[in-house]
């Protein structure tokens, strides 16, 4: 079973990869580019084919290293 | 408009920050973590309300800037 964890900075956390982002658009000449915010997504290949536990299990996983839930929110997709 | 642009490693690429993952989750004893990839997610706020011009104008931002297309390869979600 796969899992997809999406990582994001939490609204209000400034995100200077982003902003970066945004900028070298804005130089490119994309117009009408609001806002960016950068995150990350980590893509997990997992023995069990059990998912809710697998989502227990991921869940954990973002809890104890993947996340730093101070400032990031994350959310887990099973597929 | 939101779009999200999800940027992973083309399979075959080496992904050390996903294999670095993977030994730290199996280092705080998750087992059962066969594979790890860590990518890239990008949410762009876009002034445009056009879907298909967003999809347009966002396919031409991964090309010049947001992806390496030799080694990345990107997927485009309009919400």
């Amino acid at each position: 079973m796969r899992a997809r964890v999406t990582i994001m900075l939490k609204p209000g956390v400034l995100d200077p990869q982003g902003e970066a982002v945004r900028r070298s658009l804005a130089a490119l000449g994309f117009e009408g580019v609001e806002a960016v915010r950068q995150g990350k997504v980590i893509e997990l290949d997992l023995a069990t084919g059990d998912r809710a536990a697998a989502e227990a299990e991921v869940t954990r996983m973002c809890e104890k290293l993947l996340a730093n839930t101070v400032i990031e929110s994350y959310r887990i997709e099973l597929e």
